[in-house]
């Protein structure tokens, strides 16, 4: 390993997927027969790949080069790897029950011999027997000794996606961790080591596509469909397809106009339609196994079917259309709404709008379109409900957007571990058929048995050298991608996996680690905006406090504070109406100020400052206990991670240790206004008489 | 003409030098006599410059192309023009009194010989000739017949100096009126006719210097003080020469470290005192009348001799002795203060800080070295107190620097004649030796005798077609350079003088065009921040209103509004204690809530809501009711131009027209966001019962 290689390293390059000091080498018994020889008779890029990621752990792990061969006598040790069929030796050391318990394209069965010291890996597909490397591996990184390894696993969920925001002029919109690794200087990159490293990152997370441009299409990349930039965008196609994740490409609804020489883009123009197919034809030459195309039309400004008196069904189905004869998929995203809002207008409802937009047209959408549903109805804030769409739509593919990019929480300078958040919204029951109807069996397609389904994420990666800025934030794609193959696991779970595999086993790091993770999300919500009412952050950047900042703006985003209380009215009764939105008793709950739980009581309710919580607290002491907390548990948090010195490599405690610092700045900032706006506007002292400004 | 010249003249390019359809030509009896002639018997470029704007103006306005010749008879008729003493004819038509009426270097003669008709304009300089032949000229324009010609001016104040905030990249700092015409790609522009035609307006106008680069030195401008850039600087000074303008150079205090090599700029180590003077040397080569340095140093982080423990005397004195040799200036910039203060500290405050900062050196300043001070203590509002350096140095040169570019005060697109403001300010009484001791005498330097001493203000021209953007906000460029010269006009005769030079002589549209500009800054005042509190702008760019936009923020610049009350207690008794910068009765007066002055209330006093003002209303009620009219008063500026549909090229009520809708519509937010967010806080309703949001 060189010099250089050695400092990314040691600076978090390797993420997950590196070899920790002090564990590994010589740990295991009998460590030569078990990772001595790799059999693997079939010839297939992502199998290689999966040969390859052994091969090289092997090395790292126990200082084994393993030999590769073809065959294998019966007895033979080492690691037998292929899909079911392809050799007898491999479908004898899996059982007779392997095809049965492998039930999906995607899943893979692992077996361990213990007295053969082999262990064999299968699969119905090349991507199965890739899954069932990584996760051999991400065993034994987090103490499985080789004997134990029987696993069978399937994803719950068909796709499991990642979303760039990535800008061809290196920029990427809402990143945090440097510069785009996909393009510089409104060019395709030629560093396609960093992609590759990035595939691998998310393949033994277990994602399977990823659209590589910014939902936000500009001039540059709108012409990423023109047969200049297809060739390099095949190259990248090329890289993620050894890793068994299809490429999909953010469009412009206006192509049509702006690179394809009509002079409309209405969807249900014939010329348009020949456009798209012709597009379509042209892309699939160049990327055989192409995704498809994600798209945001009609929204923040976007262009879209509106233009021309058309509707979502007509504007997504006619790409859907284009793509079907190639398999390929159009996910639609449905956050549309009206961001010309004027802030005096109390009767328009910016969290009603996919909702109003989208339930009507249920049922409509052809079977290769699929509509990315952000998690909440607004836009990834730290506290939203779930959108009402879930459970909503029941004729109607679906996929859950998440932000694992820090937009609103923090943007990779503060802690915060969002797995605990997407697991409530994933287990938050929507009574669509009635109790029991989870989030997350809509989204793994089950409820309603849709075709296309699952989770996409906007991801948090740049060219930092630790990928996301914040290296705890590592945790946060990393769990995106476990939680996207398993809804079931527990946040626990996945960041105790995380952390052995980028911090090593030794138990006060494990046990610290995890404590600062799962209260991270707690901590930055209670400093910044109160009781589920969102936003108060500076305009643009997001970055900061800001309590106004949104007030009085365009955006929908408003909280109503004046001298006597604070909140929306979304109800019924007197509100905008956005319960009804909910199903059972969801709607109820939600109506009711008394039953609605504390955390969502501002998002659903304007209520005096006075209101007693059922925490027993009034509005605005919770206001006041929460901020003054926060900041005391942010400091915790740095105390917590000094006591780790020593403990980890220097290199990466420092980084830790300077975001920290910083966070525990930031939450004064936070708390200090938070508080002097509300002690200025209330008038209400604090009941315990701390400094407020 | 050419079809693009008769555009621009169309537009607004000729500004107030242009020739109004319909006046002028043939007006005048005996016209080809009175204009028939120009005699001249000097050379200087600066008089030839008046020759030509003479002979310009006699076709444009007359169709007569004058005859030039160095000598005539007693009896002829036609223009005599130079400097006394330069012929016996001009000093026989000027009469035996003309040079000690004309008492100054810059002033002038003109002496109209009715039978003759012969007009004489004489000075003891070539400036002074061009300054009388536009004096003339203005008269002219403004309806004079020849024969009453007779006028001596001298100007009040000795300098007159225009700041351009431009950068070399093009761009303006708080530029409203398109880009810089000195620079483009970080070059020096090669267009020198638009340079001089802005010469023209500005000798116009009285104005004598000129500083052509920003006063935050960046990069490449601080590149201008070097043998590369000289060159061209030296090509701009030459057209301002022609003009009588001098040149200065905005400075970088880092100089000697990022253009000299050195490895300090401590203003008392002498190899950077060898830089400056060998800067210095190199620059008047190049430029030998150049007229100096414009500073600003430790202010908003930049560079100056605090970094060396030095004050600004050690630092402006260093650059003075460099430039004393050639008669150049140090022009020292007063606006020093914490720009990054916590907003949670109450002692501080900005308003105390370019008087503690720069009281204690009073004396101290070698006497090339002109400190430059802001009209207020703050920066540029709408409304502030008079800055109490004002009567307070009193053995310090002194100019006075307004704001004609309207940072704060509408950008251009909202109607704000300043010259009212202006006036309020130099007709303030600093009690500096009792009463009678008004600004405008302390800026003239007649009150302490000062050696150096005048107006200094910064630009609102860009390359926009007609200067300012605002085709009425040229009023202000013009009010500035005749206030300049003469402090004693008043603010309706330079808007007569400017509309009538602008806009011709119809009396509907003198008078609506006078009362509009008349009317407009206690217009924008009503709308926007009450009662003198200032700021409620959003950060950065300063436009449009944000109550709380610079509440928690470093810049010093707090309202401090709660549920009670609002403003700013600078009192001694209870406050910062800043009243007391004030002499005589001004502090008595603005220590008292019962007697400062309504309209700075709240910058000088915290009030509750209910507080009842001179004016007889609360305080609340006060903000209510100015916003609500306010907005109608705007709507009536917008209609008083649709009146004059007809009267005006329609190209010029056009683009007027424009920006007075956007000013109606803009009044409304400010209008809604204030009183909304006061409502708000308040509880306190409108006792009009109108909506609020």
């Amino acid at each position: 390993m060189s010099e250089k290689e050695n400092g990314k390293q040691a600076a978090g390059y390797d993420a997950w997927l590196g070899t920790l000091e002090g564990t590994g080498k010589g740990t295991i018994e009998g460590a030569g027969a078990w990772f001595g020889t790799v059999i693997v008779n079939e010839q297939h890029e992502v199998i290689e790949s999966a040969r390859a990621e052994w091969c090289k752990a092997a090395e790292e792990l126990y200082g084994i080069q393993p030999s590769v061969s073809q065959t294998a006598g019966e007895g033979a040790s080492g690691l037998l790897l292929g899909t079911f069929g392809s050799s007898a030796l491999l479908d004898e050391a899996l059982g007779p029950d392997a095809s049965s318990a492998v039930t999906g394209p995607e899943g893979f069965l692992i077996r361990a011999d213990r007295e053969r010291r082999r262990i064999a890996v299968g699969a119905k597909t090349p991507a199965g027997v890739l899954y069932g490397v990584f996760h051999l591996l991400r065993l034994l990184r987090t103490g499985a000794v080789p004997e134990e390894l029987n696993a069978v696993e399937n994803p719950v969920n068909g796709l499991r996606m990642i979303n760039q925001w990535d800008n061809m002029d290196g920029s990427i919109e809402r990143g945090y961790a440097g510069k785009s690794i996909f393009y510089e200087n409104n060019r395709i990159t030629e560093n396609l080591d960093r992609i590759r490293d990035y595939a691998r990152l998310l393949a033994s997370t277990g994602i399977n596509a990823i659209a590589i441009n910014n939902v936000n299409v500009h001039r540059y990349e709108t012409m990423l469909l023109t047969k200049e930039y297809l060739p390099d965008v095949a190259k990248i196609a090329a890289v993620f397809r050894a890793y068994a994740i299809k490429l999909f490409l953010s469009i412009n609804y206006a192509s049509p106009l702006e690179i394809g020489g009509l002079s409309t883009a209405d969807p249900l123009d014939p010329n348009v339609r020949a456009w798209w197919k012709s597009t379509a034809a042209d892309v699939y030459a160049a990327i055989p196994d192409f995704g498809g195309f994600l798209v945001k039309a009609d929204s923040e400004n976007r262009p879209g079917p509106f233009t021309y008196g058309r509707d979502h069904a007509d504007g997504s189905n006619m790409l859907a259309e284009a793509l079907q004869p190639y398999g390929g998929l159009v996910i639609w995203r449905c956050f549309v709404y009206n961001c010309k809002q004027d802030w005096r207008d109390r009767q328009t409802d910016r969290a009603r709008a996919a909702y109003d937009h989208f339930m009507p047209l249920d049922g409509r959408f052809l079977d290769n379109v699929i509509l990315q549903i952000k998690n909440g109805p607004m836009d990834f804030q730290v506290r939203e409900p779930v959108s009402p769409l879930f459970g909503g739509l029941e004729a109607t593919n679906q996929v859950i957007e998440f932000q694992i990019t820090q937009e609103y929480t923090g943007q990779q300078r503060h802690l915060c571990y969002l797995v605990p958040q997407w697991k409530e919204v994933l287990d938050f029951d929507t009574y669509a058929k009635g109790e029991g109807s989870p989030v997350k069996r809509i989204v793994d397609g089950s409820m309603f048995g849709s075709r296309h389904s699952g989770f996409a994420a906007v991801s948090n990666i740049g060219d930092d050298t630790n990928w996301t800025g914040h290296l705890l934030a590592q945790a946060n794609l990393y769990g995106f991608g476990r939680l996207a193959w398993n809804p079931e696991l527990s946040a626990e779970e996945i960041s105790r996996e995380w952390i052995r595999q980028t911090f090593g086993a030794e138990e006060q790091v494990v046990r610290t680690v995890m404590g600062m993770l799962m209260d991270s999300w707690s901590i930055y919500e209670s400093y910044t905006a109160p009781l589920g009412v969102g936003w108060m952050v500076n305009p643009d950047h997001h970055y900061g406090p800001n309590v106004d900042g949104y007030e009085y703006s365009k955006w929908g985003t408003y909280h109503f504070a004046d001298c006597h209380g604070i909140g929306v009215d979304r109800t019924v009764a007197t509100g905008t109406g956005y319960t009804a939105q909910y199903k059972g008793r969801n709607a109820e709950v939600y109506e009711s100020p008394a039953d609605c739980p504390d955390e969502l009581l501002l998002f659903f309710h304007h209520v005096p400052y006075t209101h007693r919580l059922h925490s027993g607290k009034t509005v605005i002491q919770h206001i006041y206990n929460t901020h003054f907390e926060g900041v005391e548990r942010a400091d915790g948090l740095k105390e917590a991670w000094a006591g780790l010195a020593g403990s980890l490599p220097d290199e990466l405690h420092g980084q830790v240790a300077e975001r920290l610092a910083h966070q525990a700045v930031h939450a004064r900032e936070w708390r200090d206004i938070i508080n002097t706006y509300f002690y200025r506007k209330s008038g209400i002292a604090d009941e315990q008489g701390r400094t407020i400004y």
